[in-house]
């Protein structure tokens, strides 16, 4: 509404009623213009009146709702379905031109607004996250695997000679695959094990480099946030090694945003030596839905080359989703569920700790990782991995997400190459054991209801082994309106399910 | 967004492109103002884009969408769900004020602009839909009875002696109880035939108002659309008759603004005679859910003494509801609708007579009646009521809704008055029949298949009437993706309906 | 989904994981069960999930919503917009039928299960919130005052001789308007000061009534919730008056559920002596958008009578509102909210002394109303009505809503009947003052901003009264992303507001 | 809704009618199994009821929907933004799982199936519009060009020797840009001239095949929907050289699916020859948001392998789009889109030939490309390039989206490689030129907007040159709630915009 059109109203109904309704537009007018000067996250969360309020505004600015517009064009942005028009608050062209995804549109000024914002406003959080010096970052509506790949077919370019990626061993297929589908061929260092953690091994991957050549290293792809008893790699002594040789440095920070730990690792790394670029998943870290990626670095120029290898325009979705979550929720309400991920992680650990006492077993000492906890299953494993796969299975008839059991000795091919001890980032992991982790967004209740469902399958199994009997155990979680989980499941118990990554 | 907003936006991504982005913002802004300004209908449709934007602008006008408000009263708009709030676009505050519905509200500058431009639109719409002289109106968020009583409870205040309504008799429930409910003696004139029509006795009018004395009779209440054989009252020669003894007229006009037939008979009783009220359904002439009336008149004052009876706020959904509708359709899209229904009137007049004559039944000849029609239902009538109700039955298990069978000698008691004849609109109506009537958004395919299926039941009940079997017709409506409607449903087609009214 | 889709899902993904789905969506249906089964609302709220899908499922029991419908009846549910549509849920048939708002439409089993069921839930809630023993109640879509009419009218017909209602004066249109609506003679009952408080004055009703005979008595129309520093009326001593002459009773609970007094006050009536009904407002007690009412009582038959006196169908948006919100909220949600408006009635109380008494004015002490304060305006008494006129104004237009000054000597003219001192509920109150309440859904903030802004208006006023100049103080709320309130509005406070009611 | 939550409702309201409205939701279900069953687009589209109902009960199989879930992972699908959840339909976790974009996910059966019904309806589709023995394909939340790259990086590990691509010239720089992310090096076939058309040139492919050996040519890379005067690559000629050399083959189908022309090329490609991959555009095709393209083939397990190349969970986003449209429309809907875009076509054919003619220009003869349409502008080339650029401006200015002038001898490098004439996808094309294309959703207002404005912009375009004034024409497009668009934008014409792509 403009000025002749308050006038209309101050007609119809009382002047100063409309001019106090008018004024009061001026508060959401106001926080729309200091996100567009400042470019960063509102410390408090928008109301949804204003948040949508300014998402029309910017659709308002894209040609497809254009009242007069015309399109001869082969894109026009037209919806056939209203349904679908209105989920995306009808910002249809999506993000970036053919040339750069952080390129401006000039069909579709809100979207191009939408996407620097968004952009803005992630790097702020990132820096409020822990890496204060980030330079640059963009959000792409990729996994964090094919972001990863595009990084490395960026770094192509620079170092044509290079075949090989120094990768310190992580069992997460994704992982690996990032590199094989950039067409490189991963150079994968054991881990080694110090007390329970299995950490990186230093001597090896400068070995490796010396012994390959760095000019025919594209760069070392090391990681952060990982299962326990694996633990984060040791950034900052590689990022050392990398800026000696000469080495592009690449971090896969998964999910490692809500962990300051992990954001210090980055920061330090690039402080004393070197990191390209780190690569972190949307919705592992920001409680959106899965498909978007924040690739980020500390020199401009290189995450604008990255920007500039994704050939076409993308979706916008994932970086409307975490627009809309950050203006929402605000760098306060952000940083109140990172501080909130950190009290349910150390909750869980020493209830998980309780439980494994009680058991016999043991909570693996892995200090080194701030997320994933990880619980000896030795009673188990005594009868061989058929116990261990049944309360993976069990537990995921429970209702119970997310748990993850690890028996030895299993043996995966990944595109070619041979895993031994899969999935415990080791060839020979002392013991079986089940995983848990604290993740952002996770509430007591989730590790309450954790622990007695495990609780009651770890007693279930270990009956079954010393009767070989098929008697459930009575359940009650008193949570109200839930049908009684256990006895609907248990039907589906001996299915095996494939739940390893 | 404002100035500052673009200039910051224009620092962001290209100044030519947030520019003409801000351009083309104008253009909805412009059908805002000239909506604001005029009052009356667009003649084409508002994108979905502009309507929310233009829900939204009100919405931030109203106090609980305010920023900064500290709300201490005992009606603060607050809400507790976030579903609701966002169905009703955070309007929350209702319309009019304790003393009057038509009021504007200090707290709520977005509401009451919301209210005014309702009724501004609604007015417009009467207007166009054949009453052009109409004087005001207003949206109530009541049925069309509980409308007509608050149009008697205004009219006691002016003629405190009287206890009568004069009413030509219409059989439908809550037409009668509108009188009850306001605490009148409903005089019930009965209808003449003429041909096969029913229609109101002037004569028996006139006698009634002389033998009670004019100052005893609060109106007459005389009304418009309604089931053939009854058709709408002659309002002309009633409204010359209010008018030589000075008595209000008031006219049920339900679902008669898709008629113009019925509109042009209310236009013309006020030109030669008096009609003080005429209230409509919004749900049957607007397509809008079921809750909301219009009363309207040819003398503003009258109008605003109604609205002024409603004690407390009301419910803004239905206003809210039309306006959406209006604002979606524009003029010519309901236009475009009143004429549709005309044409499906004859499409399904058509098609009935020659099931009727297939069948030895008979269309009646109801050629004042410009919305329902009634087929003759002689054959089932032989064998008395049974059969009549067991069609209706059928009908309904088949998913044929708002058909209608009558069968005759029905007697009733409502509010202590007893009907002869009930639904029949008269004492005795020669024979029982079938209502079928053309409605604003009716489609072809609603008549074709309705007259698919009452073919199948007529033959189905007479195969039973005759052999006293119950062996069903075999069916198939080739209607994709519908299950067979007649297997599933002939298990229900023994219960007893009671589809009335 | 039924049997054979979830065996064609199995086959396109696993059938463990489908079978898991398929147990889990047991859960939200045996919730949808308890509901249909008990009719109580669930102690826990439902998670949006669940609630939209038995709104769903609850649409397509709905004539409008078959696939295979043909509709020749005049009302079909049709809807024009899609965003009406949706925003209904597709439930568009309205609740009742022309003979009753609580009867069930047989063509839409969906909307009369959600009217049967939110009745029902509301009637569960009353209990709860301090009337066990309530026998009925039916949720109506109209203001509290037009329901209140609504009872009047029914009981028109048990009292055919009865001219007059008896009321214990409270200053609020809409109570007053509801009689006259009804075409009754109000028969105030001034009140009588004890203390601050103005109260019930019993020796007056029983005088009126003897004087006027109590057939002539329609009923006595009391009131629990209202504005300091008049108090709820005596409704147990109303309630034996009431029994011992045989007069009905009926109770105005306008915004009475919030507070377990006045819940408290109907139950003992209601035990002792005689309560027919009493109605309350669905917004001001369940954080709803304005428009409906709960009409109970603890005669099931006379909560029969009143719903049939209703003519046609009705609104179900304010029953789907209230639907939504009690089974978003649980009840233990909403025994949450109750708990924490009256903690936040103390914070306000001690607050507003304390501002009080650093302004040398005065808390009223009103120990009988639990809802609403009043503290004395006598410093601006002494310049006469204008100062506080300009109160009002200064505090609206700083966003404060619902504060509510009261200077003396006012007379005015509602329906015929003059009051004077009007709005303060007394011919002569000893001091103007300002109404604050504490009302359901209240936040500390609301209490904050309400006290700091009052306190600067006070300022201001008085320096203006002293130097009568134009100054105004200087402001920052602090609040984020707020422009400065006091600059913008002040050219507004000159502004003569009708903030009445 | 299970049976007894029915047999509880029945209770409620009448049996009779809660069967009915039963029976009527098995329709809905009906529609859901045979989906579900076939996985075939039904013919007629579905109603949105049905629709939301899917897509809830898909949402409630997937595990962060579980009422009684406990997540102990580092991905449960937690949404913090309730408007993000929502907009998503609370379908969080996303398609494929980290080894395989296709595959299931544990956690997600919902999701799951969502992917496997989009994937299979879409194949429906491909087949429908032309290419009926299409093998295999999927839906990747990639644009087209990132998807081409996909699939050229599949080809490495088949083809590990080979580094360039045969790539017939167009002028778009994302097709040149997937080539050059995917690390080859791109051989560029100039095209030769016939008549106006540019075409394939087939001895130089052949003969840089030759001269490069086969085996270092990794694939040729061709295009069908492009911008005339270019015209579709001779698909089947390719297919057969690609056959006789073993050379992969991989179609760049843009925006090809909605031209049954495109598509006879694509399917008599593979016919005589080889194809071994096309990839289409979402949005251009389907009428959905930019973000994602379908990669299809012959050859069922190289689909596979390309849908394993892709690592990491990817966004859900472009298939519930697509999923939502294609249920909307049914196929019924799609075909009769793409027949209206033919008509549309040979619309804007007509009415662009004759505007050319009357200004003495000339439509460009280009029989073989269906879409898009170029009309020479020498008149203006004639004043070097200014003029054409203005033009360009202009139209842009006066929302005309889409048009695209060339003029020539620009010369552009991407990615290192210098492109003579570029836009015009030849070093030295005759003349200058304008575009205007025919797409999906295209109205004939667009083409009349279009022409109409076009008429105008040339006509000052000419003034300007004869006269070097500067007057705008003035305009009056007549569009009701338009302003108008000359007046406000011609301010704006100077400004030089980029629209190249």
């Amino acid at each position: 509404m403009n000025r002749d059109a308050f006038a209309a109203g101050e007609r119809l109904v009382s002047p100063a009623y409309v001019r106090q309704g008018c004024e009061a537009r001026r508060s959401h007018e106001h926080l729309v213009r200091q996100l567009l000067e400042k470019g960063k996250c509102p410390e408090d969360g928008w109301d949804e009146s204003t948040l949508e309020l300014f998402l029309h505004e910017l659709a308002v600015m894209d040609s497809n709702n254009f009242l007069g517009n015309c399109g001869v064009g082969e894109r026009e942005g037209r919806v056939a379905s209203a349904l679908v028009a209105r989920r995306h608050y009808r910002l249809i062209h999506g993000i970036g031109r053919s040339g750069d995804i952080s390129a401006v549109q000039p069909k579709a000024a809100g979207s191009s607004l939408l996407n620097k914002i968004t952009n803005s406003l992630v790097l702020d959080i990132l820096k409020l996250a822990g890496v204060p010096t980030v330079a640059n970052c963009f959000v792409v509506p990729m996994a964090t695997g094919m972001s990863l790949t595009l990084c490395f077919l960026t770094l192509r370019h620079k170092r044509p000679k290079a075949k090989y990626i120094i990768w310190p061993r992580i069992d997460q297929k994704s992982c690996f695959k990032s590199m094989i589908t950039a067409g490189f061929e991963p150079v994968v260092i054991e881990n080694v094990l110090e007390g329970d953690e299995l950490r990186t091994d230093l001597q090896a991957v400068e070995a490796r480099i010396r012994e390959l050549g760095p000019d025919s290293v594209l760069c070392v792809h090391s990681t952060t946030s990982c299962f326990a008893p694996r633990v984060p790699d040791k950034l900052e002594e590689l990022a050392v090694i990398c800026a000696n040789y000469g080495i592009p440095h690449v971090v896969n920070n998964a999910y490692g945003v809500q962990s300051s730990k992990c954001m210090h690792l980055i920061q330090q790394g690039a402080r004393v030596g070197r990191i390209d670029a780190f690569v972190q998943s949307l919705d592992k870290n920001f409680m959106v839905p899965v498909g978007g990626a924040i690739i980020a670095g500390f020199n401009d120029a290189f995450i604008q080359e990255i920007s500039k290898m994704y050939p076409g325009r993308a979706s916008a979705s994932p970086s409307l989703d975490v627009l809309i979550t950050l203006l929402t929720l605000g760098s306060n309400g952000y940083k109140k569920l990172l501080k909130e991920r950190k009290e349910m992680f150390l909750y869980l650990s020493s209830q998980l700790k309780k439980l494994a006492e009680a058991c016999s077993e043991r909570l693996l000492h892995t200090p080194h990782n701030p997320i994933s906890l990880a619980m000896t299953l030795k009673m188990l494993d005594a009868r061989h991995d058929k116990a261990v796969t049944q309360l993976g299975s069990m537990l995921f008839t429970r209702q119970v997400s997310g748990a993850r059991v690890v028996s030895l000795g299993f043996v995966q091919t990944v595109s070619g190459h041979i895993f031994r001890g899969f999935m415990s980032h080791s060839n020979d992991y002392p013991c079986a054991y089940l995983n848990a982790a604290a993740a952002i967004g996770m509430k007591t209740q989730d590790v309450d209801l954790f622990i007695k469902r495990l609780d009651k399958c770890l007693k279930t199994v270990r009956k079954e082994q010393s009767k070989e009997s098929d008697v459930p155990a009575v359940d009650n979680d008193g949570k109200t309106g839930n049908v009684d989980i256990e006895e609907t499941t248990l039907k589906l118990d001996n299915v095996l399910l494939d739940t390893s990554s």
